[in-house]
């Protein structure tokens, strides 16, 4: 159990507000001595207004959220204190809480006193600093579902079917002198195992997909030089609706490459245009545009005329593995010539006149291939979820391979107990060693 | 009255918490729309834990503070929505307030709505936007010496000693026909009047002094090439403690050249070195070194061996109206060879290693002359404070003048009329026409 206090400001300085959090057994005493009302006895869940004063000159006017243990975000007895958004006032605030005996929070250390109070598991804990994150909505759905304990739950329901098949094995040894029954039982402990390891290859490969959504899914733009397909980046650019504009203060992210289509990010790469070339410079950029093609999971194959046979085997070639999106742009020009060796669906737009650019956003998104994320969907995003997935896997297995090979239950028991403790990291339900607390909060926001 | 609701975010996006303020007769209504709880019974200065919704999908859990009229910031019923800090989340709560009935908030606008409400004065509303933007102790004491009614009080003062004036005026029309009386009562009423206009005059000519400390003093780093003015500018630079340094996530506005000096902010302009030349770029950058002089209110002359008559000459001549703080550098190199010539106080340092360093910023304080910021002095900061004090100064000097000329009293009540209402401009009295409150909430920041 922590025992000292500890405070942080938990809002980024230069608005109107500024939120600094106070959490730990001595939360109400410290603030006490710096706020014009004594909260030691206030009631939780209430709001207090009056002024941070350091000796008789007043710092603030400010508003004061008094929580209690074990009814508050970390389970603690907390404080928030509603201050102007001035950088002067949040540090001499945050001066004068350390001067009365709190210090400054670590990155992630709420959460991880919430954690440790029992507050929410460590897949909930890490969630909170995937919500912070998430930038669009499948990223966000994804990180509330795993916060309101999705992945959780399908753990707890693998364990306790982990648990069946562990009494089971232990039934079989108890009646191992009745040989009529061991194998009887064994065909059904087969199957549970099987299942149970199913869900868990099905949770590990869902791990593809949560990266594609986390970091957005790569797109390749295609096509001869001069086709526009510059012209159609911007054009897709232009009409991605970010939805922070009218906030005034809000700095848009960086968005130069990436939209959401009906709430996926998907990444768009911009490539040289291919094409014969004597020019070493220009082979360089053509060599960086089959790299980019590698790195793609979609590839959009833009022409203006139809593409020569030639140009066809390459695009195939190049697109093998990946989805393929072939795009006659130019419509406007062309006077809808319609092509006569090319077989496989085209859609048809103008980059320049933005004509039917929704239906190549509708076919980018469908290319993508994601389930539209539901709240109910179980979607592992994290690495450390993914790498525990793999190792459980691989401890089941062996219980398979030995149920395969006869092999009795109490020898089986051992793996059954690793895959147990392996799925259990997930959720941090075994004591978790210090270092890897470490590593999972040392990159959350300070004050969260 | 206003009669619509506002929400607006209140924190800069980006931190572990975003704040979104509601705040209107619907305020609680709305918010119940999209909250899991019903909120219109809530009871005041409460906190509640829930969730946002939009339908049945989770948008963020959250704590909500829940206000009511009058004893709220706005005076109205209001809210405070903590959401977890992802931009994805905060304009997701505001679509949905906006869609539910709210209306995005102007700059300033709850701040406006208070004044409206009567929770605070002109004087204190704008003293809200000083106050957040303070970024040091003297803006800071002077924001909120105002924000807690010390101009108010100040002015409340000098208006009940105008109303005994006028009093008193229109007793001694009542008493017009006895003779002896009236200039008995005349001298009384002069000392009255003249004791305001002091006060009048002392206000406005605090301005001075409170645009020095809002904008920083400029201070001008003069002397020959090579005497080591950019070796001391960024000694002096490296000695400023930043206090946000140890705060995650704050980055330090730019100071590349201003510091503080027991709270008190100093620009400093770095000059070219002053020689005699031909060169013609030189000449230019000197002639620089000469404008920035005069927008110096200190002059720091460097020189590291003792000036030559000529010098000293130039440096007086330069630093006319100026505050001139002689500096010696290179004591280390000199091994103190007194100066025989110089007669005025000299600071001796090594700007290279540091000494003394501290000699010289107490100097630069002391040259500023400016009086230690008490919550009790008050200092005018605002321009349209001192607008309205000069003008008020007018129309008061107006009534000495007749009084001087022995006009009687009723020619004189309408210039005091003048000088009263003018002084009520400042805090919001009378009614204050649209535009300006325009101009004056215009510079907030959204959400307050």
């Amino acid at each position: 159990m922590s025992v000292d206090t500890i405070c942080a400001l938990a809002t980024t300085p230069g608005g109107a507000l500024g939120i600094i959090r106070i959490s730990g057994p001595q939360a109400l005493e410290i603030l006490s001595h710096v706020f014009s009302k004594n909260l030691t006895d206030a009631k939780p869940n209430t709001v207090h207004f009056g002024h941070i004063k350091d000796g008789t000159e007043v710092i603030d006017e400010v508003l004061v959220s008094v929580f209690r243990a074990p009814h508050s975000y970390t389970g603690e007895d907390s404080a928030e204190i509603s201050c102007h958004g001035s950088r002067y006032i949040l540090n001499k605030v945050l001066e004068l809480l350390i001067q009365q005996g709190c210090r400054m929070a670590n990155p992630g250390e709420y959460t991880m006193r919430a954690y440790l109070n029992g507050k929410m598991d460590l897949s909930q804990a890490e969630a909170v600093a995937d919500l912070i994150a998430a930038s669009n909505e499948a990223n966000h759905q994804m990180a509330m579902s795993q916060l309101r304990g999705g992945i959780s739950t399908k753990l707890s329901q693998l364990r306790d079917q982990l648990l069946k098949l562990t009494s089971l094995l232990e039934l079989e040894l108890d009646f191992s002198d009745h040989e009529d029954l061991e194998f009887a039982d064994r065909s059904e402990l087969l199957s549970l195992a099987k299942n149970i390891n199913n869900h868990i290859t099905h949770l590990a490969e869902s791990f593809e997909t949560g990266q594609a959504i986390k970091q957005g899914i790569p797109v390749a733009i295609v096509g001869k030089t001069n086709v526009g397909k510059s012209t159609l980046l911007n054009a897709l650019l232009k009409d991605d609706r970010a939805i922070v504009s009218d906030i005034h203060g809000t700095t848009r992210d960086t968005i130069e490459d990436t939209i959401d289509i009906n709430g996926i990010t998907f990444r768009f790469i911009d490539t040289a245009g291919i094409r014969q070339t004597s020019d070493q410079v220009e082979q360089i950029g053509i060599e960086r545009t089959y790299a980019a093609i590698d790195k793609a999971r979609i590839v959009i194959w833009m022409v203006d005329t139809e593409p020569a046979q030639e140009e066809l085997i390459n695009m195939n070639k190049l697109s093998e593995n990946k989805k393929l999106i072939l795009v006659r742009n130019k419509i406007d020009k062309a006077k809808n010539t319609p092509f006569t060796i090319v077989k496989i669906p085209l859609i048809e737009i103008s980059a320049k006149h933005g004509t039917h650019l929704s239906n190549l956003e509708q076919a980018i998104y469908e290319a993508a291939d994601i389930p539209t994320p539901q709240q109910s969907d179980i979607i592992v995003t994290n690495a450390r979820h993914y790498d525990a997935l793999i190792r459980a896997h691989a401890h089941l297995q062996r219980v398979l391979d030995g149920m395969a090979q006869n092999i009795s239950g109490d020898l089986l028991s051992e793996d059954l107990r690793l895959t147990l403790d392996t799925l259990s990291e997930i959720t941090g339900g075994q004591i978790t060693p210090n270092e890897v607390l470490g590593n999972i909060f040392k990159n959350f926001c300070i004050g969260k």
